[in-house]
């Protein structure tokens, strides 16, 4: 069953108001340049407003300022992304109780008799879950996942297929996890005695808030001694790895491939690009923005944009740039050296010193 | 059962001709350097000529402008490193098949009674296939595969083991997908309202074509309104990451670690090397190299090799001129003073100016 | 049931004196900060040694020089942190058994019935061993974990829960393989024929000595024609990629993310940093340390510490050094010339040439 709102239905869900007619159906959302009959489309980036003279959308989310530019049905919305996240929710939902017909616990899922499960609880086929684990209210478990034992998931927890949760990890409310991920595995930790690695036994857990998500196949691990902490909306994206004992600030947002070393700090409200690694045992306060793929090697005290690395080139100059690059601080010694052998006024041209 | 061929046999399933004795049986691919009796070895690279004076091997794979230079049976191939390739399917086609005396559909798999699967599809032990999916004739569903609501999977595709397909996934003929690799998890998508990250659903699909490889804990996102794309041909190493609504066009090889952020567009016979960084929304034409550990921030719109990054140097080196790299701007404004205080011509030694 | 020792106990199990009363019980371990009665810490920094004073452990394992400085009990080492690494073990070991009253193979795991298990061995739920496996003596197979045909386990080793192991695959005595690990999955090798890539079967195995830990989500694949190589006491992060036909040494230790191409061989005792990628076909010789993020291209034949890659920066300022690296070789040319066009000697000031 596909899922179908009325603009008037649409406006109170997400508490926007209506221009135009409020019956207009909408049984789906669609880009500017994609929409057709039926689509509901938004305009978030001024830089597409041309798009709007082609658009075939049946109607728009739009901020009030553009209302009068446009003659088809409107949700008018100080901030049109957002009530589109909102409304792509709705869509998401309708889509998916309409498929939900299955048994709260598969047949073949093997659930501990010392689990305790909340009401309405659903797991998938396959899944395991541990004794003692705790599953709180309107949870879903996904096929395949294994929850370990005294794990203690929030209410409307989702867990894709086949995530691993090893003992005692902790999930806040309406968190979500995809497929594959892993969190609570051993952190990285050896003592070397000389001749071998002696392994340190992880006795921390994972304790995660509430409203985080966790891409696919993303590792969060468990403490050494305290436990690995991330803080309430924390979004964090695929294939990211969160070493022992970091604790992640809230609402702080972590691109895909992206790694924390041991024990790092990162500040809430912060974006931490894709592919950025930060080295362990260092902080970076709140409201730092870090773009992709940079090296974080030192503590960072001050808000604002970071970088490193280097840009693309086509290979024949970026190799002479390179090699040169290895001896830059024999050119800077050579240029100091210039400047010392050198008069501070520019030559005139024709003037004989 | 081990594979076991004559020359005869591979000459004609390998459509290229013997010099020597055809009845030589050939029971094993190895090396020039590691090669013993009864196997085949190749020289697909003129650098290890020197080796075939030592190999032991019964057989070669050689170009034929080699052929006069050994008196070991041959079979003469102008690419002679595709010959191989063959060769080698079918050595690992026959200890496969050797091997598959399984059941079709394994007792323990859950598989929907809504679900559509074609003819000599085998399903691995644990494995679940919810509604709605359809699988082609000949595919292989590893054990603890995953395969969502409304998959479409062609003929003779390969799942391996634990591998997850999230809702609506399509996948086209003769794909190969390696464990724990995860197709169809949501894009990473949020629209912040000033005080936390509201979700946007991702309500598109992924779709990709024929004859692509996918390794081992690879994750591929659904679009967020439209479908993530793989054309025809492309092989996907371990461990990439690609973003929701990226396009890869037919044919290009993307190495292990790599990333794609959202909405990247690739061209076709693309070669993207090992833990390479694309950020988002830009284009890459056909038939552009990228190096390994690169970091592509531009849109690049002519073929060709493309590089980023520094060189490896010893640590106490590569921080003075890290360090003065943090400088650098600085000391291109200093040399171009220098250059304006200064005369054009040399300075002829001995000669008072 | 909590763990719990004497003094006495732990001295007599961890090889060390104690100093003080013997009898005092410890039931956990927790860093000097955090420790609180009935709990034991430990001094592994001399920088922290402030911390002492305030510490509310009830005993602590201390260097023999440190030992007069303090009036709580003692455990004597002269390597503290090995010996916390050895007590931890102890914690662990003890909570770990306490919990262990499973089945030793789960009723919904499936074993072939040509798969050979050793004493104690311990299967998971919805676990799958295949036809040919051998799993020595007191092994332990997570939930989910999916063992291929052939594949040889020694004696005490750890799966943790939906692990794959690919057939023929080996694992020395001791080994610990974390959640949703890929061992054995095919490397990336393909023959580019003009038009498109055609497979090469990956005919090789893993063979993995032992004593080695295998982080979460990495991927080691098989090899093209030999085997890709492990090491005894060898120390692999989460996330990290291996390619085909790779020797790493004996206890060298390889940090989370990092990725080796293919052929590529590591000595004994070296250390990988995390984010490090070493392109393929190279040699790294023993007792190299990798800093983070770093691009290996060329082999390394001396032993030491090395690195690549650019330091963090504002982002403004970044930028502008980013571009100038962009034309670096060409600055050390127009350098080159100033010093072609100068004197030799420093200007003093005030006086003419």
């Amino acid at each position: 069953m596909k899922p179908s709102f009325t603009l008037k239905e649409l406006s109170r869900q997400l508490d926007v108001p209506v221009q135009g007619d409020e019956s207009t159906r909408i049984d789906g959302l669609a880009t500017l340049k994609r929409a057709g009959p039926g689509q509901l489309s938004f305009l978030a980036n001024p830089r597409y407003a041309r798009q709007l003279a082609d658009c075939q959308a049946s109607a728009l989310i739009l901020h009030p300022d553009l209302a009068s530019s446009v003659t088809v049905p409107c949700l008018l919305s100080r901030s049109p992304y957002v009530t589109y996240a909102r409304a792509s929710q709705l869509f998401a939902l309708s889509a998916d109780s309409a498929a939900d017909n299955d048994l709260p616990v598969h047949a073949s899922a093997v659930v501990s008799a010392d689990a305790r499960l909340g009401n309405n609880v659903s797991v998938g086929a396959q899944a395991v879950i541990e004794a003692g684990a705790v599953i709180g209210a309107g949870s879903r478990i996904g096929p395949g996942c294994v929850i370990g034992r005294d794990c203690r998931l929030g209410d409307n927890v989702t867990l894709y297929a086949n995530v691993t949760l090893y003992h005692g990890v902790s999930l806040g409310d309406r968190c979500i996890v995809h497929a594959s991920a892993v969190i609570g595995a051993d952190g990285f930790g050896f003592a070397f005695d000389g001749e071998r690695s002696v392994k340190i036994a992880q006795l921390g857990a994972v304790s995660i808030g509430a409203d985080v998500e966790v891409g696919a196949g993303t590792c969060i691990d468990r403490g050494a001694l305290d436990d690995t902490v991330i803080e309430d909306g924390v979004k964090i994206d695929n294939q990211v790895q969160i070493g022992h004992n970091c604790v992640v600030g809230a609402h702080t947002v972590i691109c895909g491939c992206s790694a924390l070393a041991g024990s790092t700090r990162i500040g809430r409200y912060c974006v931490i690009g894709g592919g950025v690694g930060i080295t362990g045992h260092l902080s970076i306060c709140d409201r730092v923005t870090v773009s992709a793929m940079s090296m974080v090697s030192q503590t960072i005290e001050k808000p604002g944009l970071y970088s490193s690395g280097t840009l693309l080139q086509e290979s024949s100059v970026w190799k002479r740039n390179a090699v040169t690059l290895g001896k830059l601080s024999g050119l800077s010694k050579r240029v100091k050296k210039l400047e010392q052998v050198l008069p501070d006024e520019p030559a005139e041209p024709g003037k004989i010193k």
